[in-house]
């Protein structure tokens, strides 16, 4: 790879504030190796780096990194856990998923619910589904209008640079398919008996809406993607490729991150005499 | 391994209540091939399997698993997560680490903590370290007398009583490691530099009571292994062995849970006529 910059790669550019996701091709695969090689790779080498690049955030225990995975059904934001996030510890992974908010989560700031389930110092956590949802599904649904949707966005604008400010890293990853990949994604949920559990007829009804989804996703995106938050548009229509872009992307914003192993101030010498003493 | 059954083999077997630790051998290695085979298989066929079995907990989302990590520092709690737990799906794992309990932690029953990481339907949850450290400690630094202990070991068998009665299943491994070995990787951990951020003088204090605590270990274990939540003995001398036979009590035990992957009721031809169609 050399100088290739995923962040660069990837790095959503929105265009006088919205973010034209038709411009974006969900089979590009720029920078990979062979398929077979990315895949080697994801469970080898790439799962070694990240898993060091991750144990040295872990150890320093400072800052942390929120991984957001948004995408429509099928994108792969499970796919992802399953083949980049599970390379790292599990002592400092946590994950968090979130469904249609619940009648109690509804009665508290739509935020809430996000607060909760932040990454520790020295963890990475993972949202799949995030406070992007709360704009996101309204717009397309016209549950807010256009005054509600830019507050949301403000808050969520604050709420990052809040984050941003206390050392947290955001990797905000739009998962970025095709119609026709999706429609063969939920035909092979529907064939496979494990798998089935996943489907719901709702998501059939929300593929409908695909045009306004995009739509949305790229007003919201293009609005949210400040220099200490931006978006990166991950092509996933090849799950090989967007395993191996999340991988390299993660590695290469943890070792921008500079971190190092705290070195306690020890007395080696005394601790290892005690150490041989037999009791 | 046939018809070997990991259960059977690290089940801890008190004797009038009391667990004698030193009639277990650390560097025991039942049933194991050699070392290079259970590398390999920890790394390949039993991670897959691993993977397998907690993807059907995941996905029945009703049972959970709680797998408690005891053992003296060094004894290998956090090499089991990195070599065994990382295996399973990370959006179905949830790990918590407990040190010393805060002045806050402190001023509420002992038990809250621990009740607030608990496994979700459908996670496995990872103690390292867990409840028996409030019993197990005070009853070496005899900060409490034995009216406290045991009151407190019998709030732990209610406690875990109610955990299984609502489909919780216990996994408790106490990684048993021999003082030699401790005082290896002690020596081990001083030496790197990416070590010894581990590394605290407290540790070396807590060595020095050695056989106190292995008498603590043992009339706790001793007091607390009913059949529906049993501690297992992991010999823990050879990270090989402990990590191997961990990954293969896991999956048996997952595997005796009957699980099955959850068949919703869909109208699978109308629903592909839906996907079919052009939007």
């Amino acid at each position: 790879m050399g100088d290739c910059s995923f962040r660069d790669l990837f790095r959503a550019r929105p265009l006088d504030g919205v973010l034209n996701l038709a411009g974006y091709d969900p089979t590009w695969t720029p920078a990979a190796p062979s398929k077979s090689d990315a895949k080697d790779a994801v469970e080898g080498a790439l799962a070694e780096r990240l898993f060091d690049a991750h144990e040295l955030l872990y150890a320093s225990k400072e800052r942390s990194v929120l991984l957001v995975l948004q995408g429509l059904d099928c994108s792969g934001k499970n796919g992802t856990i399953k083949h980049v996030v599970i390379s790292m510890n599990p002592a400092g992974v946590r994950t968090a998923s979130f469904k249609v908010p619940s009648e109690a989560e509804r009665e508290q700031h739509f935020l809430q619910r996000y607060r909760e389930r932040l990454p520790e110092p020295g963890q990475l956590a993972v949202f799949d589904r995030s406070h992007y949802e709360d704009v996101i599904v309204p717009l397309v649904h016209t549950d807010l209008d256009e005054d509600g949707i830019r507050h949301r966005i403000d808050e969520i604008n604050d709420f990052e640079r809040e984050l941003h400010d206390r050392g947290t890293e955001m990797v905000k990853c739009l998962l970025h398919i095709s119609f026709d990949e999706q429609r063969d994604r939920f035909l092979r949920r529907l064939r496979r008996d494990d798998k089935r559990w996943k489907f719901s007829e709702a998501d059939v009804d929300t593929r409908r809406q695909w045009n306004e989804f995009q739509a949305s996703y790229g007003m919201v995106a293009g609005m949210t993607s400040p220099d200490h938050a931006p978006w990166y548009v991950i092509p996933a229509d090849h799950k090989w490729y967007r395993n191996w872009a999340i991988a390299n992307l993660l590695i290469e914003v943890l070792d921008a991150m500079g971190l190092a192993y705290p070195q306690p101030e020890l007395d080696i010498e005394r601790l290892r005499a005690r150490l041989e003493s037999p009791n």
